[in-house]
């Protein structure tokens, strides 16, 4: 398990092969089984496979463009009714769940944000409409490797203290 | 992988087990494996194990009581200049991270939040003097289960849509 959290890296490359619905409902009960705020559970969680939706959101939506040449993407979304402060820590909790779901399966998979960008939210709404109340977090591609993962060691000692902050 | 992320609970009571600095560094190097925004990195990691200092924080952080009985804790700040609007969806996943290695090492976690509550991180800060621009996510206490887990299956079908939002 924590070499799965340690191999996990973002993959922006895919192949063709079809994610099995199996695979897809292993990932998206992942992201239910995050811990949230007030256990309030705003989540929404949107599966594209639509390959033109996926190709208008790719290319409209700034470094995200791969989200049209992967096989499927989840737009994670909160009703933001149910947690106004914290949405968007209870959905980064379940974007985690999802990335590292998709690695344990060998599906490569990247966080793309939507949140805080009003501008990429926007791009969402165009293609996707959403109620009011209901704002994305981030797209989450998925789709196997197309090229080996470039895995990044980003232990750094000197931001870990001892009972106090050292500065 | 996926069964330790369906499995994780927040577990509140600890036997006075002690966590090994070896477990201790893999949960910690977890957390640094999270994605973040821009790879900004912005994260600190204050380990707590001073049992007068965790006695303190404990009796006074509402929700939190439990970090006296902890073995440890970890609060999982951020240097916010390094991540101004994203520094709390970056410390969230490597929160996750973290719940989830102690989760697959057999060790218990909880989540209990500092942010976004001033007066959560005015505690924190009155026992742990803090830079301006670190500011603390939350504090996450780490022991053995005292009692067994309360696993809840969160999964709730109308939460997922394909291609559209269904309102």
């Amino acid at each position: 398990m924590i070499d799965t959290i340690l191999k996990r890296s973002s993959v922006r490359r895919y192949t063709d092969e079809e994610i099995s619905r199996e695979n897809l409902d292993k990932i998206i009960r992942a992201g239910f089984a995050a811990p949230t705020s007030h256990n309030s559970r705003p989540w929404h969680f949107i599966i594209l496979d639509d390959k033109e939706l996926m190709k208008n959101v790719g290319q409209n939506m700034e470094y995200a463009h791969m989200i049209e040449f992967a096989n499927k993407a989840i737009i994670v979304c909160a009703d933001v009714t149910l947690a106004p402060e914290c949405w968007m820590l209870d959905c980064s909790a379940a974007s985690e769940n999802i990335l590292l779901a998709a690695e344990s399966l060998g599906i490569g998979a990247c966080w793309t944000a939507v949140y805080p960008y009003k501008h990429r939210e926007e791009v969402v709404k165009k293609f996707i409409p959403l109620p009011e109340n209901i704002k994305p977090l981030c797209i989450i591609p998925l789709g196997y490797a197309g090229k080996p993962a470039n895995i990044k060691d980003k232990y750094d000692s000197t931001r870990i203290h001892y009972n106090k902050f050292n500065w």
